[in-house]
């Protein structure tokens, strides 16, 4: 297994979160080696015992959440996002970075360093997410990397994560539109365009296009990919999120609100909070697909443990090659693309 | 209290649960009078009970979900949506129409046959939201009316809901922009631009705009008002009910699948439900704001339950004589709004 390089700096909770998820997930997955990326003099001390396992690469400068991404990108060269994505850029045996910095500066820094595999226009943020059918996942792609997205680069979107989930031995993924009802003449401008470039792409054999899907229809397991531009997807991701724990703080009210509901939360509270760590936290880590090497965006307000699960999560695709599938994929769907926008 | 007519037709389950709705409403509401739109022959032997208080308008013919609005609402003047909509038109008497009708032809109809306050660009749909903070909501809006909306009219839509919160009796609202993340600067461009003209409005004093708020934050307490697009507003909206819905039937599964988890459901279980009913149903009335008269819509799916419910919604704002003040703050905040598109 190629290795994995973490940025140690990035994120709300800084270095001592990174190190002791990184320390977690060293003991739990004795496959795994890591470079990890931020203060060489605290880190060395309390990694001794993984001997050849980990790597340092000494860094103090980090980039901030609320930094101008691509400013820092550039004026920030020993940032450990920086070195680390270089580490990533120019190693043959390191195979995905994982950071917890801020979105921009994680796309913006993959997209200098790493660079876009050819025929991409834009990387893209696609976590999975669970849905009512046990084992079953959808993947919302882009989530908050791309503002104002055309037609075109939606469609992108959805021969990308068709390539990602084939490569992950998915048979015929099922792609749909995120839209606001069923009929291919709902939506705005860009998705009813959208609609019909898709309906091309699987008329043409490419991909299974299943049509649109709504927001409350997601988690319903008809979808295996949802294509949505990086606004909206963002606005469905992080409602789907403060949805849950809005609910999950209504349930907790509801349980401490009565002699019942305490006896009900005793036998049931930790059952819940353990379907919520186990469904819910799938959201935390996910990859910028398009870029040339795996890069695993985690959470601003990762904690340790989330540290732990997006370093698992990194060790399924770190040794994911998928540049000549998706480049061939997007060749393969360009003409039928580039006709529609003559 | 002015009466409120009642599309008998509109809706999935149709006539009988229109029909038992609205007796329960009138049951559990003396003041309640009501206008039901249907098949007369139908509905009269079911409601001699109420006397004077139920008026009869005999309609047989129904506009179907999957209709086009604008023919619909041309080529059927005989159908219960249409029929309905004059009288709310032309009577003083009634001051609240209330459908389960398509969302298309509902706001079409309320267009062309209602028409807008002098100055409105686009009416609005506007559902109320629960928030973890008891007894305090917030209104979302648009949710689906308009696809595509410019920064001028989602300022308007923020005008409307600041007049319309004030006039339910709340001092100084607070306004929040739908956006993926806090800064000015962030989102598409629609949103950038409707920042930057809120801000305006808001430094002139005619409203509390309060900034962006993310999709995980609406349930936080901290805004009474949150602007969106049409289709970002629709995608929020349903995920929400999506995610609830995912995460009661996910609980439920917890609860069955273990011996603990069953007791602890039997404690429970009713007063989640109860939980459910309360806080999640409210968004199943939603009043298009920016109208001359009050047009509620409910959830194409709601049974009589929610039809009990959606009149009673009705009733708290059929003598809600907003024009005035909506044509006043429309007007006031426009020369601010025409400047920027010069």
């Amino acid at each position: 297994m190629k290795k994995i390089v973490l940025d140690c700096l990035g994120g709300d909770n800084g270095l001592p979160a990174m190190l002791s998820g990184a320390i977690t997930a060293l003991q739990q997955n004795p496959g795994l080696q890591l470079v990890l990326v931020g203060d060489a003099e605290v880190i060395k001390p309390q990694v001794t015992a993984f001997g050849d396992r980990v790597e340092i690469i000494d860094a103090k400068v980090n980039i901030a959440m609320d930094e101008h991404p691509t400013q820092a990108i550039r004026t920030k060269p020993d940032s450990s996002l920086v070195l680390g994505l270089e580490q990533l850029k120019k190693r043959d045996d390191c195979g995905a970075f994982v950071s917890a910095g801020s979105t921009g500066a994680v796309l913006t820094g993959g997209f200098m360093k790493v660079g876009r595999i050819a025929g991409v226009s834009r990387p893209a943020l696609c976590p999975t997410l669970p849905s009512i059918v046990d084992g079953q996942d959808f993947m919302l792609l882009d989530c908050g990397a791309n503002m104002d997205c055309t037609a075109v680069q939606l469609v992108q979107f959805a021969v990308m994560a068709n390539e990602y989930r084939k490569a992950m031995g998915m048979e015929n993924p099922r792609i749909a539109l995120l839209n606001v009802g069923a009929e291919s003449t709902k939506g705005n401008e860009v998705v009813k365009q959208a609609h019909s470039l898709l309906t091309k792409l699987h008329d043409a054999g490419l991909l299974n296009f299943v049509g649109n899907i709504e927001g409350d229809q997601v988690f319903l397991g008809t979808a295996d990919v949802v294509v949505s531009d990086g606004f909206w997807g963002n606005v469905l991701l992080k409602s789907i999120e403060g949805t849950v724990k809005f609910v999950f703080k209504s349930v907790k009210n509801v349980i401490k609100s009565s002699f019942g509901g305490k006896i009900g939360g005793l036998f049931l509270g930790g059952k819940l909070k353990k379907f919520k760590a186990e469904k819910m936290d799938k959201t935390n880590a996910t990859i910028f697909l398009g870029l040339k090497k795996a890069v695993v965006k985690m959470h601003g307000n990762a904690d340790a443990a989330k540290v732990t699960s997006a370093l698992q999560y990194a060790m399924t695709v770190v040794d994911f090659d998928m540049n000549a599938r998706i480049e061939e994929a997007v060749a393969k769907a360009e003409p039928l693309l580039i006709e529609e926008n003559v």
